[in-house]
């Protein structure tokens, strides 16, 4: 007999708890494991998640079989627990399926596994003014456990400064990479944050920049941003960062009427030059389904004109103007200056980011930038901790 | 007097109907229009939007002021329509702002103005199997105005072919060029659909691959893709589609319970190999902002096991099998044999896309594709129109 069930994936399921019991109902299996948990499978999703190598191809662990190539009412002729502690199910149909029991509690769907499993995901931390700075040295992320810690704290904490970093133009690519690809866009691969007179964004000036996220104007913002010191001898330009979901978190406790506005009427930013002109309508604060704060998107200098019904449009503009009003507070700003082999790494989609004026006749100010996605980051850090 | 009033982007706002009167009250200012229109605009909105040199940077057109530098209750001192036919309005602060009737016309928001904008978007045409396939010619498209008339094809279609490609193999490259760059994923910049022994894709097998979009498994679905055929001597191996917004609507009317499932209930993707792990979570069916169908995101193959409650899990299945017999319906799928020198240019976030079985003991099969994102078309679109 064949021990080693497949599974449809490439992960391993530890034995949790082994199976105890099995009871068929009319549309669905139940399973009572040892530990006393109570779980339902229902038939049809039983047939669609057979892991058999006629269902799912082995090379690639991917599913050939759909769940419509069987009719929606087959039963289970026989179901029983195997010798192996394997749940055995032969279809009225004459194919066969069995199910690893580490695989099957993975995968349960009982209201108690599917909180459990809630419970263990990552969540955000948010932070303050007072933030302990997570900071890394350069050459330490050649080993995958660093490298791992890193990750992590640009996850959860999504603002953290990576320091020894070597200042040719171009080594910001080395560490991106370690990442993943970095992700393109019209102001390139990597840019470059200096004064121009040609400018085609306000951050290729001298100017102050005001909190914000960096192309709110595409459907997807960049995931991670990295802003990398070559050259600082100017006065001024010190950078700022807020905790966006903080922000957002307090507005909620503070101004629900005012969250609720920013969650559900959408703003349109636009980014436009010689070549392309991006616009994207979205409201600033985004949730998940499970209704907690995804994302902010937020950049005053690339936003168009506010449209909403005019009974609504006083509304929108006191949620607006009390947004930017909390990202000025003290309370939520973190600032310093970044020196030469210094990068900032952070989430772009939560934690806003700006940067104080400076004058570029005391010196020469030369950051490189590039963005890397949230997917890819999330990715990673799943490679490394398999 | 200066005639030229500055607007705050790069566009011209034509005069559709003068400024006939301005009325004053508490919160807003009141235009009638010279075609008796009326607009309100609040306070607020109109400092807001004040396009000064003081406000906006003249070389970038990006605001430079932010709604809270000016008091939340300011008030006009004085409104009129002064000789040039611009609304101006002295402020208590002493600012004073001029506004374009052309620019405050596009942009006011009572009901009528908002519908009319609404009306103007543009709309998907759906599609059936007796579908004119929107054909175009490789050499023609260094022409833009051919170029445009692909693209909006591409836009509003969601399925082109383009014939006469170089069959070399990195041809592709330069006609998604002619877009945008192109988006970079785990398989590569430009990537090869071949039949390989360690595949990490079903894609890269030679089975019949059921119809689906690809990379479900990221947050933002690629936008545009792209399969170029430099060989195609096996024999099967013909591209099917299907108009996934066409059968979202058909869903729609015909089981509106279930199309509400694949909306509501989110499903998750995953693609794994030895170097990544991606995984998202996300509904079949996302709508936009106006209730529309904006994005179709379903591949079996990349599917995890569902997760729902228990009592919604019959429900959930309902749906998914339903979508997918649809999927398999006649009335909804367009067949063609994609042949050297053709290629494929279709909405991978609308069109479904399968392939059959092929046989490589007949011949070769080689297709080379590509990505590019919404974004990038959209901004192309726009800036072939100017």
């Amino acid at each position: 007999m064949n021990t080693a069930v497949a599974v449809a994936d490439f992960r391993t399921y530890p034995l949790i708890s082994a199976l105890r019991g099995v009871q068929g109902l009319a549309d669905r299996v139940v399973i009572e494991w040892a530990d006393s948990r109570v779980s339902p499978f229902h038939h049809v999703w039983l047939r669609d998640n057979c892991p058999c190598d006629r269902c799912v191809y082995s090379v690639t662990r991917e599913q050939v079989f759909e769940s419509v190539d069987a009719a929606e009412d087959l039963q289970p002729l026989a179901t029983r627990i195997d010798t192996d502690g394997c749940l055995r199910i032969d279809w009225q149909d004459g194919h066969l399926s069995r199910f690893d029991p580490g695989w099957l509690r993975a995968h349960a769907y009982d209201d108690e596994s599917r909180a459990e499993r809630l419970a263990g995901k990552p969540q955000s931390r948010l932070w303050h003014s007072d933030l302990q700075l997570p900071v890394f040295e350069y050459a330490a992320l050649n080993d995958n456990a660093a490298l791992l810690q890193w990750l992590l704290a640009v996850r959860d904490v999504g603002l953290t400064q990576v320091r020894g970093v070597p200042t040719e133009p171009g080594s910001l690519k080395l560490i991106a990479q370690r990442i993943s690809f970095i992700r393109e866009s019209n102001f390139g691969v990597l840019f470059n944050v200096q004064s121009k007179a040609d400018a085609d964004s306000n951050a290729y000036t001298a100017f102050n920049l005001p909190l914000h996220t960096d192309l709110p104007t595409r459907e997807l913002q960049p995931g991670l941003q990295f802003l990398h010191c070559l050259v600082n001898d100017a006065e001024g330009g010190e950078s700022i960062f807020v905790d966006g979901f903080a922000i957002a978190d307090a507005l909620r406790l503070e101004e629900p009427q005012l969250f609720q506005a920013l969650c559900e009427i959408p703003v349109e930013f636009r980014n436009k030059d010689r070549h392309s002109d991006y616009r994207c309508l979205a409201p600033i604060i985004a949730l998940d389904a499970l209704g907690r704060v995804a994302e902010i998107r937020m950049a005053n200098f690339l936003r168009g004109a506010l449209e909403t019904s005019v009974a609504q449009m006083p509304l929108l503009y006191r949620a607006y103007r009390r947004f930017i009003a909390m990202t000025r507070e003290p309370r939520f700003r973190l600032i310093q200056r970044l020196n030469p082999g210094e990068l900032w790494c952070f989430d772009n989609r939560r934690t806003l980011h700006a940067r104080n004026a400076f004058d570029p006749a005391t010196g020469v100010r030369h950051f490189q930038g590039c963005y890397v996605d949230r997917d890819e980051l999330l990715s990673r850090i799943l490679v490394l901790q398999r």
